[in-house]
């Protein structure tokens, strides 16, 4: 996808919609792709957000050694990818290679971006008070990157066991809103 | 809605997928509603919430005080209330009245389940120490309600200044995850 820079302003409207999300980790020689469902943003500016990553998993680890990831944000087209990644440990496989997920180097942290995704955030960890109790980290968005020509990306929304929603219509109210 | 007691252990499901929620908040004299988009699953079972409830809100005084709320996932057909809701103040406001929410009493907790709603969870603030840092309030699901006739609820996403994506078609793909 065509990713060029996006205003870190912009940044919670690509996450507040519960969008699946491909958080890779990594420290430069090591690096690992995880299916996350369970964020939440936290803050407008500097964008904030809070990321649930279990301590069974395989990332768990390498986040915590190297408080650094990149949140992708998948769409539809890459669905059996996502899934897979979901299913397998990065203990034992090598996800990108497995399931064909070209990357391509961040501008201010080690892990990479992932080619396929419309949108890749990259982070640093900020807070881990919540990491003992939830396995929540907090993370500060340092960059974004967008392919911006796709107007109404066709996210995914995963409801349990594989079932996922796939972002529909997008509907315009007025609104004070943020 | 026609809503019916719903198993805790698939609540998860109602809300990874990220739609806006209708939060109430009260003690039994006074109740209020608030629009809200963040928030994130924390634990499968007993479902543990996060929700983001900003000290400017007036709701944020009555979910302190109270440390009770009911998570209301409205659909697309009452879009315009939940904007509606996000747009003024409880504190001059009595939101249910102005926007036609018809309410009923919760079983669990003293805020009410709006009868508009297709899923109404009761929940109980169980950890409030991000509450300083964030405004991120962890509550614990005690009592679900859901209308499990709507197989693919509408619900709404909200993308930023009252644009909203609506739920669109449900894929299911082969997977491990739950």
């Amino acid at each position: 996808m065509a990713k060029r820079a996006y205003p870190l302003s912009k940044v919670y409207g690509l996450l507040e919609t519960g969008p699946v999300i491909l958080l890779t980790t990594g420290d430069g020689q090591r690096a690992n792709v995880m299916t996350l469902s369970w964020h939440s943003m936290l803050e407008f500016e500097p964008p904030l957000v809070a990321c649930v990553v279990s301590d069974r998993c395989h990332s768990f680890g390498l986040l915590q050694a190297s408080g650094e990831c990149v949140i992708n944000i998948p769409t539809v087209e890459i669905a059996k990818q996502v899934v897979g990644c979901g299913n397998c440990s990065g203990a034992k496989t090598d996800k990108f290679k497995k399931f064909g997920l070209s990357t391509k180097p961040a501008r201010t942290v080690a892990p990479p971006l992932i080619e396929a995704c419309y949108a890749s955030l990259e982070a640093r960890v900020i807070d881990t008070r919540m990491v003992e109790s939830y396995a929540l980290f907090v993370v500060e968005v340092q960059k974004a990157w967008v392919d911006s020509s796709l107007k109404d990306p066709r996210t995914l929304h995963h409801r349990g066991y594989g079932r996922f929603m796939v972002a529909g219509e997008t509907i315009k109210l007025p609104s004070k809103m943020r």
